[in-house]
């Protein structure tokens, strides 16, 4: 089956932004074991995507175009593909009155535009989108079958993986089988993690392990290939196995699993609470926590006191201490980290100071230099000292981790057999 | 002057690697005036290069490709690029002489597949690349200029940099000037933005607009073209003017502008400070504003108050409140912002309080369901009753900007003409 994507939208072409959808798409057609033929980016122009339209119709089995489906009047993806298939462009009534429903409960009057998102080619399917307005429309143009997606991220991925990539992996059965685990680890180099699996590849059939990271996790990719289902399953579970037991605590879990998630489950399995002092991260370290769903269970107070008054104030973090130490030093980061788990009646207690810069606020320490705690019931508060590398955001990223991993390690939240 | 981009690469097909030759360069293309109409990635196979060289020679004038002039089998661009010219591969004997002497200066002999990358359309100019092996090859094809470069990065941008950006200036000293502005707006839907500008670029010789959504954010695309840059720049400058009174207060800023700037040049303005008290955000308010940097000049303090017992022990909210009322409820959220403003000492409060879901804890109203509250030194407490659509990421994320979006309007940080 010869795939191709089709991406429209000016602002790909300007390099402002990559087109995200499309990588994350090509990945999981490649995990399917149907790699893209081709890939065509081309303007919001009317005669450019009639013309990627027939192009690729007439070589390509299937279509997967993103962009251009929102009720604008550069948004002209539906009626181009009208055009290439040779059927008029007509109004679906359910997609038209799901529309004019979602928005009303929004408060929102729908406007003639908004209608513009309801129109289809005439025989297209209309698969209903629930993350948002515009629908995927299923269109046949020449020899192809075309999907035709918005190009909002969080749309195009959701319809993605509800819809098309399911009916894909249907037939792409027959094909040679491709298992991908990806391990997800916080807190250990990329280099590190080659030097742990060294050879590991070579002693099991089919397996390529490759790296990736996405700041500021280390992701290892297990890829097993193989002729029989079953096997390559078996081949994956051990490799995954024997990879976990090289790696150690730094992998928090595998696929896609979150370090939040990590830290939920090992609370839960306690019946315990946690809270929150905050400085540079200001309010990241809590809204990490946060992503996870339920985190009102357990998840009870964070403060950030990102002044030296706020500080005292709130976490009665004393006023000799900050003016002997620093507010960016080991005791003040466990005082707040004692603060906080008081102030919010918590089992454990988490904390984080330090300079995310640009400036140093007349601190002698570097940029990047971070202190994290942890208050625990054992009575005891633990501080790690962190140098960071980067920018301000890279800090603030590494440190709300840094806070949720302390943790998540303490509590022995480690990925087991996946 | 029309612009294609041709990246070859199998890899470049798998989702593992993002093509940032092609986003560094259109980037820069985008600077000089002379933005890419069209960019097709093909796998390194024959049919489909030469058929991509074939469609873009037809209707282009000017085509870049990246990939595939490397020493092995794989590596065919310069052969499709002969055979798509109507010319034979000869070999360059200048290059060829160049390989040998730099691979003879590493200690290593050149061996027939060296060659490869000596041989080139009959025809062709060759420009030499001393960041690598490969040359440059610049080929007519078709009605088009071709020209091939390596898709090693530092290649690439090197070659680029000294020796195609710079021609192509001069080339574009003529061309139409293309100026663009971005208004960034928030809390007005892409279609309500569509309709406040609808006839404006008819009004304006030379003017398009363009609409995009990076939610939360919605960003309306002035573009100018024009013969002359001094003409192009000021119908920019006044149709900005006549957007920015259209839009209204939505938009917070141009170009780079971001949400937290706008609120932190409106509090340094009156020298002004900010406590935040949160709950289904969870520390992305503070941690939004905290983006800018600085923020600690004017952000003192965020309490994330998820539970009930923190809203009463940290913010002080009566628990007689929290019974009759309910925490997601109007009278809750402006206690919030009061009792963020009291402990923080700080001249603005701000709060909200919201469901998330996916549950709804027993609350009567639905996900989704936000209420946003800013306390001011005037004495009075602003709530505003919002309903956000989407999944729990979405919802905390229009949350924060809120907030912060509250605070900018109630200090008139809109948009100046720019």
């Amino acid at each position: 089956m010869e795939i191709e994507l089709i991406a429209t939208g000016d602002e790909l072409l300007e390099g402002t932004i990559a087109d995200g959808n499309g990588l994350w798409l090509m990945e999981r057609l490649a995990a399917l074991g149907l790699p893209v033929r081709r890939k065509t980016t081309v303007r919001d122009r009317r005669d450019d995507i009639l013309d990627a339209f027939r192009a690729a119709s007439g070589r390509s089995d299937l279509l997967i175009c993103s962009g251009g489906l929102g009720p604008t009047s550069d948004d002209i993806t539906a009626e181009c593909a009208a055009e290439a298939a040779g059927a008029p462009l007509v109004q679906d009534d359910a997609t038209w009155e799901s529309i004019r429903a979602r928005l009303e409960r929004r408060g929102i009057a729908a406007t003639e535009n908004n209608r513009r998102q309801a129109m289809v080619p005439k025989g297209a399917r209309v698969h209903a989108n629930r993350f948002g307005t515009a629908p995927m429309i299923e269109v046949a143009i020449g020899r192809s079958r075309a999907f035709l997606l918005p190009g909002v991220p969080r749309e195009f991925v959701g319809l993605c993986e509800e819809i098309l990539l399911p009916q894909l992996g249907a037939l792409s059965a027959g094909a040679p089988v491709r298992r991908v685990r990806v391990l997800r680890c916080f807190g250990i180099a990329e280099s590190h993690l080659d030097d742990a699996l060294d050879g590991l590849a070579a002693r099991f059939p089919g397996l390529s392990i490759g790296y990736r990271t996405t700041l500021p996790e280390n992701h290892v990719r297990l890829v097993v290939v193989g002729p029989k289902a079953e096997q390559a399953d078996a081949v994956l579970e051990e490799a995954t196995r024997e990879a976990l037991r090289r790696i150690g605590p730094a992998c928090f879990g595998s696929d896609g699993a979150t370090l939040p998630g990590a830290v939920a489950r090992a609370l839960r399995a306690r019946n315990a609470t946690v809270a929150l002092a905050e400085s540079l991260t200001a309010g990241l370290g809590a809204a990490l926590l946060a992503d996870e769903p339920g985190a009102s269970d357990w998840l009870r107070l964070s403060v950030v006191a990102y002044t030296d008054d706020a500080k005292r104030a709130v976490l009665g973090i004393p006023a000799e201490l900050l003016a002997t130490d620093g507010a960016v030093s080991e005791r003040v980061a466990a005082a707040m980290a004692e603060g906080a788990r008081r102030l919010g009646g918590s089992t454990f207690g988490l904390s984080c100071t330090g300079l995310a810069g640009p400036g140093t606020g007349g601190s002698p320490e570097p940029v990047g230099t971070v202190f994290t705690a942890l208050s625990a019931p054992d009575g005891e508060t633990r501080v790690v000292r962190h140098r960071f590398g980067g920018d301000r955001e890279r800090i603030r990223r590494f440190t709300a981790y840094a806070m949720a991993d302390a943790l998540r390690r303490h509590l022995g939240g480690t990925a087991g057999p996946a």
